[in-house]
């Protein structure tokens, strides 16, 4: 098995998201010592963002130390280029786009730096601390804007050839469902995310621009048209998972992101249909049952798992 | 990497298939030293089947010396409890249920024996001395009576939590598509397998009873009826294949199986909807493309990885 180990070390974690960034000191042990909030807007670009966390490292660095600082890890949106450290493409913010983040915050630092996706690192982190402690194989699935993935496999990501794995939200659940930017039909994160949920109350005519957490408010008051919304997402979900299951056989599956929330409406379709398609799930459930679950971390789940890279390379 | 290296040793692989089986003396540098074939049909059952095999087994033993003899392995059909050794559900063989083979086999050759699903041998075999050689990292898929698959990650098999990975052949590839056995409808071995191609000729008025190469042989003779059902063989195989890709951006998947010998009528459709339906199949096309490729090894596959097992287990 695989962890996070060194003696008598901490490391610092960078989430990158959306809109700003956080940075955390984690220990060893996985016990988060601080935890600071970057204070440049994500849109500014790329140079701004990446001074600013520089400045975050250092404030921790500072505070904990240089000599037990084990190393630096830090997890950004869009695909990575694992080799260069380069982020090649992230969706909404191509400004971003060609950029050596790697190498320009490890300049700054004079520090190496591990650059990692952000469903990557959030999924390791998830092992590490939350959910998947105690395996050392698991899937999550993060649902949010759009339905994001890492996939976990002996202990460390499964990264692919180029770096690109996980992209689980461009399973096909239909092979003519809604069109997708992708280029694909029937992607599950046209059918199951909160984009996909807020569409979905659009075409019930339960409003034009309802969030995906207000149509979630609509069912707990029990809504009908919300509550298919919720059953209709989950019997998507329920189909990629399935696959999953059917594909990689792990012990666990864990489900993130803001729409989780809306569990309660989604999940009881999501397992009929998990149940229905998966004979490896129906088969196992009395002796090695999978575990659907919903993740525990939440949105720190990125910088544990950011702050779990430089330790995890350090091999007991 | 791991590969299957020893220094001046060989090892026996046994490819138990649905007919009869076969033993071969592999040595590390993966040259053929010797295959013979079992005389005992498969349907008599454990007993006679296991003392054939150790039979076989024996009289290679004999031949090529006990010295350097590295181990023992063996590819048979069904899901394999890898920690008991035992098959737990060969689908239309069930008179090998529950049996131990791998325990009944090593106590008749007085040796340690490694078990192991055949799909997942024939992934390995492919990947030491087939068409994933200088690659860490494939998916196999087999195209069958039905379809069957085989995971290599980092050079070893993906085995999930208990020894189901790679049931390639129950992803859903149209959620209300044809019903099952597994309780699943639209199972890609369903639209894809032999079977599949053998129901769309019979529905389109070709015949009852053809089989797949007979509808192949129609195809090649210009039938319009018979291109179309590898068309949308092709298509089915493309939406599965399409979802392995985004899921786990691997460099290198193989079709094998008897049904490959079509790849003329089929690939078209098939590489068309991978590259709809996957953009890291088409954003890496230039930079780090995509293999999709026939397996090289033919029904030898499963006897390299086999033997592949125990050379495997000894890290240089």
């Amino acid at each position: 098995m695989v962890s996070c180990v060194r003696m008598g070390a901490y490391s610092i974690g960078i989430d990158l998201g959306g809109t700003n960034l956080r940075a955390a000191a984690i220990d060893k042990d996985g016990q988060m010592l601080g935890k600071i909030s970057g204070s440049t807007p994500v849109a500014e670009g790329p140079e701004p963002v990446v001074a600013d966390m520089a400045r975050s490292v250092e404030k921790l660095r500072e505070q904990f130390g240089r000599a037990h600082l084990a190393g630096i890890g830090a997890g950004v949106p869009g695909n990575i280029d694992m080799a260069e450290g380069v982020i090649v493409g992230w969706g909404n913010m191509p400004i971003f786009n060609g950029y050596p983040m790697r190498d320009e915050l490890s300049k700054r630092l004079d520090a190496k730096v591990i650059l990692e996706n952000d469903a990557n690192a959030a999924a390791l982190g998830e092992k590490w601390m939350g959910a998947g402690r105690g395996v050392d194989d698991l899937v999550l699935m993060t649902l949010g804007t759009g339905i994001g993935g890492g996939i976990i496999v002996g202990g460390r990501i499964l990264h692919g050839h180029v770096g690109m794995a996980g992209e689980l939200g461009h399973i096909t659940i239909s092979p003519n469902g809604n069109p997708c930017g992708c280029g694909n039909r029937g992607c599950l994160e046209k059918h199951a995310s909160a984009t996909a949920i807020s569409a979905m109350a659009r075409l019930l005519g339960l409003g034009h621009d309802l969030s995906a957490e207000q149509v979630y408010e609509l069912a707990a008051k029990g809504n009908d048209r919300a509550r298919e919304i919720f059953k209709v997402m989950g019997e998507a979900l329920g189909i990629a998972l399935a696959d999953l299951i059917n594909i990689f056989n792990f012990p666990l599956y864990l489900l993130g992101g803001g729409v989780v929330a809306s569990w309660e409406f989604f999940a009881p379709a999501m397992l009929a249909e998990i149940e229905r398609r998966s004979f490896t799930y129906r088969s196992t459930l009395k002796t090695a049952p999978t575990r659907i679950e919903a993740a525990q971390l939440g949105s720190n789940a990125g910088l544990y798992g950011a702050a779990c890279l430089p330790l995890q390379d350090v091999r007991p």
